[in-house]
């Protein structure tokens, strides 16, 4: 038997979760190791050999090494598989919304989350660094909001990594200050996503 | 005769010129549309109609439609070329570099050029946002300075994408007030890019 993968990842973060529901969606086992990213276990120099940017989600490959970055990893689990698109055209705007995703939704949604979870200071303590934070998570949402339009999914009508990279952050959005209720579109796609085969919550290992 | 690709772009951005060094390398011809972010010409509605983000680069393909984001540009442009590792796991390490320069270098080597650039304000009057962004931007740089260590290129040994990506915005990193003296690996891959065949300078359309 092939020795599976080790994900080294943190439970509440959304980029790990990308992997996680990627890895489920398509059945591949894989072996969690937990990194506390709030208590500096990604900082030792033991981690730092393996990914010198000191981040989760990292997935070990055996035989051949470490790969970082969660796009990067989701897109080399999904090789080959239905959740990317064959298209090149349509494959193009599968990355183009990771890349969007990555650039206004995870450092402006996700980092509001991760403050107001784990920064241990309160909304009125992160002042004008969490309202604008927030400002910029709800103009990315209305980008997706208007993109959903007339749309099931993201791409090419149907189910891929795109929609699992959104999902991870924006179905959290309200834990960061960002809450849904202008987006029903994004409401009903959120509901569309979680109904997929594979779905898991995003603590689940 | 087919009609070409055109490009709706910035000549200083960095982001812009990731597609244009990606073009000219593949001899891919382009039509150059000027866009002036600075005077809010991406925010008209007329854009906002061709890319919702309003935000450049964006490719127009004639009969297919628009492509933004410019890793998904240029990962578009350069399939099936040279620029792209053919081996699955090369291939994903480049995505992995595309992700680490959008997510840790163009929004602090990038932001804080722009800053000093357009933002008409001085360094003394960005304060401690553009310290902040400096210093993230030297970790960035600290992190390509260690992979570069032993290696002529970021990945498979060959210049790729993730070369392309890097060196938009580290190669103009002291115009954000990041210098690049303590990073003698970097300075020696910057000359080798500049050296590569379809070079041209940031600015030139």
């Amino acid at each position: 038997m092939k020795t599976p993968y080790t994900l080294y990842d943190f439970l509440p973060s959304g980029n790990g979760y990308k992997v996680r529901l990627t890895a489920k969606r398509l059945a591949i086992p894989y072996r969690l190791v937990q990194m506390d990213i709030t208590r500096g276990e990604t900082r030792t120099p033991e981690y730092l050999a393996k990914n010198s940017n000191g981040r989760i989600p990292l997935l070990e490959v055996p035989g051949r090494g470490y790969l970082a970055e969660s796009h990067a990893i989701i897109g080399f689990l999904a090789e080959g598989s239905e959740l990317i698109p064959t298209d090149s055209w349509a494959r193009a705007h599968m990355w183009q919304w990771l890349c969007f995703e990555q650039y206004h939704v995870e450092p402006n949604i996700g980092t509001a989350r991760f403050w107001l979870h784990h920064s241990h200071k309160t909304a009125a303590e992160l002042g004008e660094r969490l309202t604008e934070k927030i400002a910029k998570g709800h103009e990315a949402l209305a980008v997706v909001e208007r993109e959903l339009e007339g749309k099931s999914y993201m791409v090419a009508d149907r189910f891929t990594l795109a929609d699992i990279a959104l999902y991870a952050y924006i179905h959290v959005a309200p834990e960061g200050g960002v809450p849904l209720e202008a987006y029903p579109g994004i409401r009903a796609w959120l509901t569309r996503v979680a109904a997929q085969p594979g779905h898991a919550p995003i603590t689940e290992a």
